[in-house]
């Protein structure tokens, strides 16, 4: 019982002692229930030691628990040894979730408490019945980090930027006034939005708050009428000031959201809450009447307009240019035994800078070699770091932030001699990726109807990869959006034009190796049927070659051939105007007819 | 205004002002809810004229309406002239829905009135609630038919017997115990199922009160104490009653049914109702406390066991070498221009008779000629009948109701002369139903997701199918059953070993021809993969061979081309025993290797 973080424990559990609070319940995300999370917000990490993206803690005074899903299982239980806490998996057969645990650990008339701001109103409303139905009370005011984390990061400060219409491709004008429209046609007259991609993308604002993420902590409130920017003050400079003055938004201290809500807007104003956004503390300060729907934001924002799409396609340039450059260099090093995982990351950042449009990564790179590439979400430190060789398989899952759109590829690639399992693997994970990739479908199709065109070279051979073969991708924006994705799980969203998705299946052979290829494809109209309709078709917007070593030419058809082929030859069209003589000797030979 | 029919529809409408109810719906089912309808309880076709399997009539003072979908577009334009209904197209966006046009067509106050036998609890509280919504009333006890229809069929009087548990593969005793202990996992100490196909699996009783539905029309009242079977005492002979009494099963009139439910279930006692299948009429008469949940029995009923699957398989080898004699036929007499798609579904019946097992179709069959083909749900008339010659294709989709097993089988064959484009077309359509029979999936597999791997031929060349690719089918029962299917739509019932599902991708060109494959497949273990659990695949349970003339070799893969072979190999091999040597000859020409 040695850890740091002991200590912040027993200061949560003194302060639970003070308010007579039973348990508590700390869930990783911010108040604007952030995939991303800045540091000032991670309370979680604070008390319990454990970093990764998904965990919730839950503390009583006899108890501490951590709950995180399999792709943390050895992290969590390395970093919270001698932490007070003991892990528990997640969606487990068998494992009790959180409410099966306090429901055995709490006694009647106990009291559970949250931080409601942390908590979205689906899921406050969910512990409110769960402690209704077991003789518990529920708190949803209890936020003792303001006082108990006494050196905690401040609030993130970074200064908010517009993004130029020339980037965006609309006003934010004009996208007020389509998500008024939206709002209207729900039969609402306001929308208050806490989700800061939503208000990124409406308000054509930018910022660095938030790692990875170009967003501006804020929140938004939009009528006709009344349109207010939360924001703390320092962060919004003239240019940013004229531009929000422009389409008549003003801007209040973002400390004042909440007492702004509960005294400005009045009772007989209908506004539109999204359940699984808007935090329950917010929703309870609101005396209005509240329509719950989900965001028009998010399938709005999901399209792309054309100057977005040509934008993404000029980054996929600059960014399948700065992969040549990164794997040449890869291919040059491995053989010294002089690198590890951890240069390459820091190598492709700097390929990347090149560009004066690049803003950053768009998420931790991952690059894991041999038996590193099996562990999905692999993040390579100092001391795990693998020190390359001529041989075996590195994947790269990596992505940038340009002004003119994000980026996130994986490839796989051998490194030297490829074994008869490896070519056999990685050929499989192509061959999936080619059916998506040339997949035509009807308008209506959900992703979760693709998802096994990429599996089933798989399931034949009974493996499968326990992640999602799609997710939706921001423009200068998040790394995962939605509605959209390419799933097992039912999702009713369905793929449209302008959707930007990846097509990323993988093969993962614990203690060997990890291949994933992903690519990012822009949903795009097929043809039209007189009978049946319209369909729609995938375009490749990723530029980089597959590894021609890892094909089992045997494995594919003369169709999936003449698809690598024709692919090659767009990203060696592509990209070559980037590349100097030996970068285009180095394409042209990754890129040659197979 | 000349149509018989006419004076049914007034007769209506004057019980409607003699109570006044100004808006009634007549729905196309049966106090049981069920897909195939007696002709005791066809009100809606004696009041409409229109036939069709689907089909709501709605009856107001000044309009009457039937809604029904695009299978019946046609024939419901045809059936309802000078009928005083108008035809409504059901699911068809832009077209009004039923309620959209009572909203329009009724006033406030006004009562809209249904015989709540015929409605499900969900239905009719959807009605309740948009007559709330809208200021009407609503009324669930309007039945006129009882009294107008003067000629009504009586209900139907079949004999019931005991399906022999040789057949059954599981005593009644033993299901009963396990609907018992499913009922009280879900905390409830009764079962009330109205649903007859759940009846007749539970108790191994069969009838033929419902065309080609073995069915007993009845209702069953479950609990470890009283057990009742409310049926009319003519069905039951000594032997029935015997098997019933053996299980503790008591019968009771049919009639009384609503009456002992309002009186001998007490309070006390938690009644499981299917909200989907118990009627509101009876669901308000009871008292006790009611629990709403999807009836148990379905998900065990469609598990089938060993007894049942080898019967199956032995149904199939029968049905097979029937239509080994049916195809025979149609070959040698297309020729001669003297036989219509009617005669071929009269000696469909008379080959499959041979057996003494048959027990009559399990649906109306289908024989499309040319054009006829790419009508999905054609029925042939002795008016409509093509007479079938030396050319085109004819679809047969056709099944057979044995003691040991229930047949599905569509093939569609060229009767001379395959165009380039039936053969082009064919191959697609083989190319899909091959894709799902050899499919390799892992266990928690929803339909939903295999059906893309039936379609995507289709899909590249922009066509698709507008019906589902596969739905469940019972063991010597109905021939839809739940919970799986194969289908575009979402629907969370997984894959299980057991299950025997269909497998009949298609294409319809109008005015040309259909096509369709069908086989029955039984979901069977694949096998174990240490770290992706278990695999599930289909085993063909149908068994005749596809037509060789009509595939186009240059569009199949050499796994392809094998599987089509192992098939015909089977189906040569299950086959032979049961044909003489010009029928064996036959076989084998048409089982030869591709």
């Amino acid at each position: 019982m040695s850890k740091e973080t002991i200590k912040n424990l027993e200061a949560l559990r003194e302060a639970m002692r003070k308010v007579n609070v039973g348990a508590v319940i700390i869930p990783g995300t911010d108040p604007h229930q952030s995939e991303y999370v800045n540091p000032h917000w991670k309370v979680r990490d604070w008390v319990t030691g454990f970093t990764g993206s998904n965990g919730t803690a839950v503390v009583t005074m006899n108890a501490a628990g951590l709950w995180t899903d399999s792709r943390y299982f050895l992290q969590a239980a390395e970093q919270l040894q001698d932490s007070g806490f003991d892990m528990h998996k997640e969606d487990i057969p068998g494992e009790a979730t959180i409410t099966e645990w306090l429901a055995e650990q709490m006694g009647e008339d106990e009291i559970l408490a949250v931080d409601g701001r942390l908590f979205s109103i689906v899921k406050a409303n969910q512990l409110e019945e769960f402690c209704g139905a077991n003789g518990f009370r529920f708190a949803t005011d209890f936020a003792p980090a303001d006082v108990i984390w006494t050196d905690r990061p401040a609030r993130p400060m970074t200064k908010a930027f517009v993004h130029d219409v020339k980037y965006a491709g609309e006003d934010a004008e004009s996208k007020i006034d389509r998500v008024l429209s939206a709002v209207e046609a729900m039969d609402a007259d306001a929308i208050f939005i806490p989700a800061l991609d939503e208000i990124a993308w409406t308000l054509n604002i930018r910022g660095a708050d938030v790692e990875c993420n170009p967003l501006v902590v804020s929140y938004l409130y939009l009528s006709r009428d009344v349109k207010v920017l939360f924001v703390d003050a320092e962060k919004i400079d003239a240019d940013v000031m004229a531009h929000l003055k422009a389409v008549g938004v003003e801007v209040k201290p973002y400390d004042d959201v909440q007492k702004w809500l509960k005294k400005e807007v009045s009772t007989s104003t209908t506004v539109l809450l999204d359940p699984n956004k808007v935090s329950d503390t917010l929703a309870r300060a609101m005396e209005c009447y509240k329509m719950y729907g989900a965001s028009p934001v998010t399938p709005l924002k999901a399209i792309k307009n054309e100057v977005q799409i040509e934008g993404t396609r000029k980054a996929m340039e600059r960014d399948g240019a700065a992969l040549v450059r990164l794997w040449m260099w890869i291919e040059q090093m491995a053989p010294t035994g002089t690198v590890t995982e951890v240069d390459v990351a820091a190598k492709a950042i700097e390929f990347r800078s090149v560009s004066d449009m690049y803003r950053g990564e768009s998420f931790g790179m991952i690059a894991g070699y041999k038996e590193h590439g099996a562990i999905v979400h692999y993040s390579a430190s100092a001391e795990s770091a693998s020190t390359l060789k001529a041989e075996g398989l590195l994947l790269v899952d990596s992505g940038g932030q340009y002004l003119d759109g994000t980026t996130d590829i994986t490839r796989t690639m051998s490194l030297g001699n490829p074994t008869e399992a490896e070519k056999h693997d990685y050929t499989l994970v192509l061959k999936g990726h080619l059916a998506i990739g040339r997949a035509v479908f009807p308008v209506g199709t959900r992703g979760s109807q693709l998802d096994a065109l990429a599996r089933i070279y798989q399931w034949q051979e009974m493996m499968t990869y326990l992640h999602g073969t799609g997710h939706g991708v921001g423009h200068f924006l998040g790394v995962h959006e939605g509605p959209q994705n390419i799933r097992l799980n039912e999702n009713p969203a369905t793929l449209k034009v302008g959707m930007i998705t990846s097509n990323e299946p993988g093969i993962y052979k614990a203690g060997k190796y990890g291949i994933r290829t992903e690519n990012l494809v822009l949903t795009v109209p097929a043809g039209h049927s007189e009978e049946f309709g319209d369909f729609l078709k995938f375009e490749a917007l990723t530029l980089f070659p597959y590894d021609k070593n890892l094909i089992d030419l045997s494995m594919l058809s003369a169709e999936e051939v003449a698809q690598v082929n024709a692919y090659h030859a767009e990203v060696r069209a592509r990209l070559t105007p980037y590349l100097n003589a030996d970068e285009q000797a180095w394409l042209n030979a990754h890129t040659e007819a197979i």
